[in-house]
């Protein structure tokens, strides 16, 4: 996979790509990437970007141009037709599914404004996928971009070990993890809990399954609206119903 | 403010910490920030800080004792009671609510995970408050932590101007953004709507609302759900619903 982002501020990527797992994934050769400054494409000749709105109200919007002559050269670059995502509040919610989906693309494009707005034209011309990975305000889209570069970086193929992907990993069947414990066995007077220590996997197993689901019950309910529930699991939730419970865990 | 950031990749923040607003904002001193290594507090002899889970399985787990330790001594050094956020897939979704209430605090720890779980006692004990940026798994708690730091500190007094206020916080009060448009007027055969050059503020407000509303309709029509619509309001929603639409704005 090859990975191109469109920023005015490179550098804010050289630490979260330099380090660890993306380090890692990159060296091995699972993908590459590659910032463009679209500054260096405008045609203005004091190298601006932005403009002020039609209509009036204040806030800078980025003009079509540099983005469009830098997008298409870097098609033009990979031979290819990418998928061209633009991070924005308005864009798609992100998910774990879009993350799965896109780690089988053979080219991403990110554009990422700062605070400016993108003329609607970009929007309609040249990008393929807006994306948010939240409802929250950020002063740009690269920590958006990166987001979404770690989440795709960290399901292709070999870029992970076994220690890596498994804890984690239980977020995928929909329900949120249950508590995990190491060493020591007693720390400041708090212990792990004896089921952990019995060497009964059955229960084990079972007792992990029941703190998972009612971690999501407490915390995340809307996380079980489409879920089949087994038998199980329902006397499990009408147990917890019948507290009923404010009580967090 | 002042920002502790616990982790065993410090050198991943440089890139964001050190460019655009946020250098700003630091360099204003609108808060400080500092990386805080927690290897550095373990007292394995081996330097290691995580351990396999009691009861089995794939993955390593975060021991509680070099996390407890930094987490003291960083309390001390600053003589607070700072919130101490987990950045971790089971916490508490991220809003922007939860950018404005961080906002007003004078000290916060974020405590960042990779790949590894957290022993539960540290949970239960050291931490305050859970946080996911969103339903998707990263290869650690790092990129969260800095989205959570963007978004509060661009509402740290003073630190963001006009122009990179305004056009985002449309957000704010609960729609999608409308479309921007900026210069030139045509571009590869793509006008700008004639309104927005009509100089009818009353007729680009009326526009810029509606297509604010279509937006968030077709797009996230979960953000509509607690509004209080207003008559015009009502009235463009049952038009959009009478075209049995699927199309997409």
């Amino acid at each position: 996979m090859h990975i191109d982002v469109l920023t005015l501020f490179p550098e804010m990527f050289t630490g979260v790509m330099d380090q660890s797992i993306m380090k890692r994934a990159r060296d091995k050769g699972a993908f590459s990437y590659d910032t463009i400054n679209f500054r260096d494409y405008t045609e203005n000749k004091h190298q601006k970007v932005d403009d002020y709105p039609y209509g009036g109200g204040a806030g800078l919007v980025l003009t079509p141009q540099p983005i469009f002559d830098a997008i298409e050269a870097t098609k033009a670059r990979q031979h290819s037709e990418p998928k061209v995502i633009l991070m924005c509040p308005q864009g798609e919610p992100y998910t774990q599914r879009k993350a799965e989906e896109l780690s089988k693309e053979d080219h991403l494009i990110f554009l990422c404004g700062h605070y400016e707005g993108y003329d609607e034209r970009i929007r309609q011309e040249v990008v393929t996928d807006e994306i948010s990975i939240g409802d929250y305000v950020l002063t740009g889209g690269e920590l958006g971009a990166m987001v979404v570069i770690d989440s795709v970086a960290r399901l292709l193929p070999d870029v992970l070990g076994n220690d890596e992907s498994a804890p984690r990993d239980s977020f995928s069947n929909g329900l949120l993890e249950h508590p995990h414990y190491t060493r020591p066995r007693e720390f400041r007077g708090h212990n792990v809990p004896e089921v952990l220590l019995s060497g009964n996997h059955a229960h084990i197993d079972e007792w992990r399954h029941y703190e998972s689901l009612k971690r999501t019950f407490h915390r995340r309910p809307d996380l079980l609206k489409d879920r089949k529930l087994s038998d199980q699991e329902k006397s499990w939730i009408a147990e917890w119903n019948s507290h009923s419970s404010s009580c967090e865990n």
